[in-house]
């Protein structure tokens, strides 16, 4: 791959419009420009009646046993779709295992999490409402609080019509996942593969070129550029162990497959620049240091200053416009709705 | 005041438009309808820059020293304009001391906290700021933080174009107050005062006349049906230590004067019906019970069961529309952003 980016380096110019339809060709050989529709789900069926439900939900507090979590304290829309924390801090003030992902056009991943242990958003929505150190809630509670409410009851009704039971964990889970299709966020890099020459500086499309010709793109392609594939961290050489914590394994926990120690999903690169710190392990801040890191650890490679200025120059340009979301106004709790508890359960 | 009301009940007939003039009439000596604009506060004019700023600035959890909490973590606009909380829960998973108040039409507060120790919004913002058992931070900090980012920079010049230092903490707080100012949500009853006979039922138009005959006015009245004036909690009669904890004397801390010991300012009580748990002590959840209790406690009535359903009735009349806010993209930190740090600090 290498050797073919090298060839196609050198025939072409480096200024023009010629120039930028050749880069634009190779772009497009390993990345796809957003779509510019919400994605459909194979299994989950969008809707305007799941995507509103979705959007109370993911932004309903109530789903946390103690009140202060919604899904939108960790995944803020505010910030990158993330919660600029080195790793997030969740029910009793205790810190989650590793870096929280942008919610931003998450759908498009080939799996959620960083060892990819969802299948997809709707697997994955389920997890932090139930781990202890997140938002510490059950799927029984969450059931009884939604049915609590009459307004939640009757979105269900509408969002899933043919269910037999609407009001449901599963259900929940899919209308946040239908919600969360809509966050896509074009970038200027979509608009240079749609063919606008003018949406890449000259440093950009440099960064670009740097990005395919170094090897990048072995890891990060696709319409996420990344997000898809599993690659150790540290594949030449494993950087220290403040940024790769020994304990953590990756994909092993997943897999239990020896190969897969210190693996993890090629993160999604798109607004990486709004959403440090980098790596699961978030002890990262600065994008130009991560993008050292990086060539060092995968690709050998010791950077020039100015390439890495080139790439950074480069990964701005996946820095998307966010869809306007408004607010929702939640249904009102009630007598039978569970009180919020702070109290921390150690099991 | 008793006496007047009873002798307008005595002529006015229960149904009917002229019955409905003269209820409105009698209403509009003790409430105003909500204004159609946003309300200007006489020394920090209200501009459209002031309310972008603020905007972010209420969304952003940097402002917290943990970078978890935002001004609209625990005045969440999507329940209500508070948390649902008996009282907060902040840095370091601390309770603070008393519930968290409604932002919702706070502005038209004569002024601010349960025990007024504030004199406006602005005044207010910058308490929660730095409470150690809220978001914990500094002044110091917060202007670091702002001064870190070039947007943020640009908006504060747009906002205070005559400042000689346009990014200060006082700064940052009238930008929070002027965002405030737009958070007014007209209600049923607002409809009432202005003209329609049809905005309430005969329920509530008979709620609404037992709020005034009860006396409830003597503390729940003007444009926020409360939020101006001083009273005691228990002024016939102390409710149990539960609900009024012997430990928090109110407004005392505020004057030091004896006759302050549990003095509140009289709750705002729009809304109401959706911020529940209610009084300072978050105590009650069930507004039928918390409209009993003060029929006890501040006027020593105990009321019929159908007087506290139509009173509940006519306070879910006030139960407003909430503007529709965006949520705002905030702008990235850099590498002169103070990170967050989750540590508790006990001085």
């Amino acid at each position: 791959m290498k050797r073919l980016l090298a060839s196609f380096l050198v025939t072409t110019a480096m200024t023009g419009a010629a120039a930028a339809d050749d880069l634009r060709d190779a772009a497009l050989d390993f990345f796809q420009p957003l779509p510019s529709t919400v994605p459909q789900i194979a299994d989950n069926r969008v809707t305007p009646e799941k995507i509103a439900l979705g959007k109370s939900l993911f932004f309903d507090p109530r789903l946390s046993a103690s009140g202060v979590f919604s899904c939108y304290s960790c995944h803020n829309l505010a910030t990158g779709g993330d919660d600029n924390q080195e790793t997030s801090i969740g029910h009793g003030w205790q810190k989650g295992p590793r870096n929280s992902p942008t919610v931003l056009n998450a759908v498009l991943n080939e799996a959620q999490f960083w060892d990819g242990r969802a299948n997809d958003l709707k697997a994955q929505a389920k997890g932090p409402i139930q781990a202890g150190v997140e938002m510490a809630n059950t799927p029984e509670n969450v059931v009884l609080t939604l049915n609590s409410m009459t307004d939640y009851v009757a979105w269900f009704n509408a969002a899933f019509p043919d269910d037999a039971e609407p009001v449901s964990f599963d259900n929940m889970a899919r209308a946040i996942e239908a919600f969360e299709a809509t966050l896509i966020t074009p970038a200027p890099f979509d608009a240079f593969l749609n063919g606008d020459d003018m949406a890449l500086t000259e440093m950009e499309r440099a960064g670009l070129e740097l990005f395919m010709d170094k090897g990048c793109i072995a890891c990060h392609s696709g319409v996420n550029v990344g997000g898809e594939g599993y690659h150790p961290f540290g594949l030449i050489e494993k950087p220290g162990a403040d940024i790769l914590p020994v304990g953590d394994k990756g994909r092993f926990a997943v897999t239990d497959t020896a190969d897969d120690e210190y693996v993890f999903r090629a993160a999604p690169l798109r607004n990486v620049a709004v959403t440090a710190p980098y790596f699961h392990s978030g002890k990262v801040w600065d994008l130009k240091v991560a993008v050292q890191i990086m060539a060092e650890s995968q690709l050998g490679e010791e950077l020039a200053d100015e390439e890495a200025d080139q790439l950074v120059a480069f990964l701005d340009t996946l820095t998307g416009t966010v869809p306007e979301v408004t607010v929702p106004v939640l249904p009102t709790e009630t007598a039978a709705t569970p009180r919020p508890t702070a109290e921390v359960i150690i099991e």
